[in-house]
């Protein structure tokens, strides 16, 4: 195997770490840095943003390279086609910062674009990953929220400020759950780590999962999304039951992405997508009754993202790549 | 003012009748021609689809043409990519008719395509209309349900089979009303002509909505969306309330859209779009609170279609010119 010439730099901002990677022009990663994401609003004189683009720049410098290769960066929330991050409920001191701006202030013009970190990752899985030819496809990241990419005829989606794929607040529910965003019932509040987390508390206080709320103390708050998998993975029925409504509710926006879209392929990443088949088997199971028409149509093929938790990192840096510098 | 050229024909198949159209390059109606659609299910030996196909070559007939123009043809329900109509509730005796090949075997090859009606009628607010010059953009067709198009990135975006823009059967309320398309909560039951005749129908139920009432004979199932959009155009608080809902509901739908597509125009057609301001304005209230970050972003800005109650026929035969014959 030959050295892969490096290509491009990606940048992943999430609410902990900032991750940059060095990538070859296929999406291979050579090699990676991790800081820490600056916390707490800037302080008097700074810009807003300014600490966030020095944590970005450390991250690049720590990846030592020679060669001034061309940037781009996912950030999570709501980013705009300029590259501003107009609002970002998990990096909340860094909310309408002008990021792009602000981080060529520091690294240059090299810095091309600042995008939805799950914008990228679509973008990766579509390059090289489990969106590879699909002319219409989705990805679904399913992380504490839910995020997305639309890819139709073939591209990827913004829409008209770049916002498209928030899949999280769509509202499945009406009567459902209250939303931190201001809303009730929507998809994230089932479907994520957070909603895992919810159904599984509601299942603890009606007297199920003993055995975990045992191991908690006898606090049915205690339990995480984690040790939900876990005994579901070593059996425990009433676990397993909690994974199967959180993938009949997974279904149930697929089901209505798919009345919207009709993508062939919808490709399910973010951290819960570890769980697998058995969060992916109940919701297959499920799709079919749900969509409109469901026996006279094709149903689109649900499978895991194939390009790992660097997936946003590396779609930053394959956009760079075919970015017009 | 000159005589333009007639162009092509658009058709647009509807549950009662088939209207066929003449129209110029620039989509205006030159001449049209109504007839009744066949019911009822084919008598052994006909071919599925083929009383349609016959309605639809009378109603091209009707037109008294002697070019023969290209032919587009719009149709109720699911129409996949090879012009088969695969799934049509309002249209069941047509259902899984193959309904390009068999119109082209009355009216030869010069029948280009076979669409979803308001994926044509999308295409006609597009090309000439509400929608003209906007690249991010969907139509929202309220009548008895709801349907739609989108548009992205300046061009209609149909889906891998051809599907996409089933807005009605996306589900809002999971804990709602039952849909009879097997699932609950779906949009249609709320934001259409059947969802306000339900929202009135629970108004008048518990003992709102009198007057009206009493003009139906004290029959609350009686009565119908026109007669509560009468009654709040001549000022009555209570019929204005139910709009008021509707509205409401609108927007939730609507809000749902622009976080998964982010579009810059939000057009409505369909039967209900007459209502106008009655309907538009509660849901333009409703929408800033409803959407992630609604404050810190542009709001898709609302309107009602321009291309009338023949944008499905107008849209078809735009759409066959564009088509590659």
């Amino acid at each position: 195997m030959t050295t892969a010439a490096a290509a491009a730099l990606g940048v992943d901002v999430g609410g902990t770490k900032v991750l940059a990677v060095v990538i070859d022009a296929a999406g291979n990663i050579l090699r990676s840095c991790r800081v820490a994401t600056p916390q707490g609003a800037p302080l008097p004189g700074e810009r807003l943003g300014g600490p966030l683009a020095v944590a970005i720049a450390e991250a690049v410098a720590g990846c030592k390279l020679s060669a001034e290769l061309p940037i781009g960066i996912g950030a999570p929330g709501m980013v705009d086609r300029k590259g501003r991050l107009a609002y970002a409920p998990n990096l909340q001191s860094a909310t309408g910062a002008e990021l792009l701006l602000v981080c060529r202030e520091i690294l240059g013009d090299r810095v091309l674009l600042v995008e939805n970190d799950a914008t990228c990752a679509g973008f990766a899985e579509h390059h090289a990953g489990a969106l590879r030819g699909v002319a219409d496809g989705l990805l679904i990241t399913l992380g504490t929220g839910i995020g997305g990419a639309v890819i139709s005829d073939g591209a990827l989606r913004r829409g008209t400020q770049g916002f498209a794929g928030e899949f999280g607040h769509m509202v499945i529910d009406r009567s459902g759950p209250p939303c931190p965003c201001g809303s009730a019932g929507c998809w994230e509040r089932y479907a994520s780590g957070a909603g895992l987390a919810r159904i599984a508390h509601e299942a603890a206080a009606a007297g199920q999962l003993e055995t975990l709320v045992a191991a908690h103390g006898g606090s049915v708050e205690a339990i995480r999304g984690e040790a939900v998998v876990a005994a579901a993975r070593s059996g425990d029925q009433e676990a397993i039951a909690v994974l199967n409504i959180v993938g009949w509710w997974l279904a149930l926006g697929i089901s209505n992405l798919a009345a919207i879209l009709d993508p062939a392929v919808v490709v399910i990443g973010g951290g819960l997508s570890e769980i697998g088949e058995l969060l992916l088997a109940p919701a297959i199971a499920a799709l079919p009754s749900m969509l409109e028409g469901g026996s006279r149509r094709e149903l689109p093929r649900l499978s895991i993202a194939q390009m790992g938790p660097e997936a946003g990192a590396i779609g930053a840096g394959l956009l760079a790549l075919e970015s017009p510098s």
